[in-house]
């Protein structure tokens, strides 16, 4: 039987504790258990808008100049890199994931053969997040793109696109072996790192992955709807194509009078004049990950998910989130009818929690700002709920 | 012979001169005329930025409800809309400038007709600003779409992509007149507002116009990098279909489990989760331009433009700017084989302009900010440069 103290224990030998001091928490007695959905506050990005809020208006345009903001998007997917166990130059944040999605598919499609004489087709399972899904759709219409649902059989597949990190059940795809599967049948994956980044300890080059794409608002805690960040492959550089053209990609970007001309590397994903505010929110929320390492951040987050297994078989609760911690992301899945009714009990008992109908009872487990006794709090009221 | 004290008295009779107040002026000793690249800022936004963080910070992901930032894309659209004359539900804001670009192109070319058993051409001039003929290019490399190079000949163009304001001259195009010109030869027009929007007072339903698009961080004042705006006519909402398809447009947007459906009106230009900082900056300086009063703010830009000529005329300098009230933007360009040396030797005496290569010096007199003592004494120092 797990008691309270145990869960006391945990905090107490936990190298990662002091890094809620980093965050602010206005209401310490409200447990928050979404930080898979929108991350909490660091203390940091408080300052960084001050900062450059006051860039702004002290220094007016020459700020792009002087405060490096034309590099930006760069410098943050720097900064992101170790994350993924990227290379610097190989990622950029810039626009929204749903944009991002879209520029990694199209460019996909482009790597993934000129004409066949055939549809190109894109697999897609039916269970993704639906923006996902909706992309592929979207592309569909506008090219010359069948699609294929469900990633079970991939031949004659072209473009692979699937989350890592299965948003309801926190399933763990195996990123080297299912990036190699879809090469062996001639396709490119574009993985959507959105539920991964941030608490998984990534390498995307040992996967042998292509091309990515992620969001930064979820375990990274760059703020609401904060920009996504892509990566590409070094090894594709020279060879990608994306979609949407903006001046922000072009190779001498203040000479107005030329064709298209698309800067070398990951720079040609850019398109126009990137989200500055958002984009120093996100370089906070980034960094903090970095600086408290991401193998902890990891390791946290398998000892945070397993506790709140293991107190959900204690209550006799039902959970496809699996048990092999190697497989499965930073949050916990509680299957229950009426995970809607119980969202609200939960949130009127001071825990937040989010659901996904029809069933499903979310419980994301950020590791810079969940406590054991958060974990046990809440499953303690969760059990209540459900006797 | 004009007098600084000429200056001085329009200054003093300038019913818009205290709204200058509402601006963070670090230096007011710095002339600042480059406000059509990126506006100064406003204190509302200062405090505004400050607030959504705290809402972040306090509320976490129930802010998506209680401060409705799932509706803040069409909030700010409805704000933005009386600038255009538009009614509420024809404008969001959300993406990038180059983003929604590409979003209009396409939907543009879907309204432009069904197979013709033919390639689909657009129009673009090649001095419109680089972005907008990246995104044509771009498109033409997507799907089976042509390019016409200019615009004095429209038969059997399909999509008509141009500036209201040239980002040079500041010529100003005539809007309905052009409008139904492309209409007559059957294109649908995309008009780019960027240098236009918060400067010009527009009537686009009473001009014909179909779709439009524009940038809020320059005379709207948004932030640097802030959303930019679609606008798509009412009458259009339901024929209109854009590429990029994500859960922000869908019809029910937490049912996960259905196929793309999107929602009526201009939320189907909508894609994922939006930029919420951005959004923020970009609702307080949209605010301080409608609260001010556009008419009065086209009115003021007509006469800082007209003074600043004037005084250019007196020393002799060139300007591409049309003479003609009626015809011109809100920035005036100085023609000078020194353009970028000027720009420089012109900062050095703290005033603000830019320049376009090869020879454009841009004098951006954004009306709520820019004073009649401003141009005076910047034309002044340039008529010193230049003697």
């Amino acid at each position: 039987m797990i008691a309270r103290s145990d869960a006391v224990d945990l905090d107490e030998r936990d190298p990662l504790a002091p890094w809620r001091e980093e965050f602010v928490i206005p209401d310490p007695s409200l447990i928050y258990l979404d930080g898979n959905s929108l991350g909490r506050t660091p203390k940091r990005t408080v300052a960084a808008l001050r900062r450059v809020v006051d860039e702004w208006a002290d220094d007016l345009i020459s700020s792009w100049w002087k405060h490096d903001w034309l590099q930006l998007t760069l410098a943050v997917g720097d900064e992101l890199a170790p994350l993924l166990g990227a290379a610097p130059g190989e990622v950029a944040v810039h626009e929204s994931t749903t944009v991002s999605i879209f520029q990694q598919v199209n460019v996909a499609l482009d790597l993934a053969g000129g004409s066949h004489g055939r549809c190109r087709v894109v697999a897609v399972d039916d269970t993704d997040f639906p923006t996902d899904r909706y992309v592929v759709e979207g592309i569909a219409r506008l090219r010359d793109v069948e699609i294929r649902h469900g990633l079970a059989h991939l031949d004659g597949v072209d473009v692979v696109l699937r989350s890592l990190v299965d948003y309801r059940t926190a399933e763990l795809a195996d990123l080297p072996a299912e990036t190699a599967r879809a090469r062996a049948s001639g396709a490119v994956t574009v993985w959507d790192l959105s539920h991964a980044a941030g608490v998984i300890d990534l390498d995307l080059p040992g996967a042998g992955v292509d091309l990515a794409v992620g969001c930064t608002y979820k375990f990274l805690n760059g703020g609401p709807g904060a920009p996504a960040f892509v990566f590409v492959a070094e090894h594709l550089h020279e060879r990608i194509t994306q979609p949407i053209w903006g001046w922000f990609a072009q190779r001498d970007q203040f000479a107005m009078d030329r064709a298209f001309d698309p800067r070398p590397g990951v720079a040609r994903m850019l398109n126009g004049t990137p989200p500055v505010l958002g984009l120093t929110a996100a370089r906070e929320g980034i960094r903090l990950s970095v600086d408290a390492g991401i193998s902890a951040i990891a390791a946290k987050a398998v000892e945070l998910t397993g506790f709140c297994i293991a107190l959900a078989e204690q209550s006799g609760m039902d959970t496809d989130t699996p048990r092999d911690p190697r497989r499965r992301g930073g949050h916990v899945a509680i299957r229950h009818r009426d995970a809607r009714r119980l969202q609200q009990a939960l949130a009127e008992r001071r825990v937040i929690v989010d659901h996904r109908d029809p069933d499903v009872l979310r419980l994301g487990l950020s590791p810079l700002t969940t406590s054991f006794t958060d974990v046990f709090d809440a499953m303690t009221v969760l059990a209540e709920l459900t006797a």
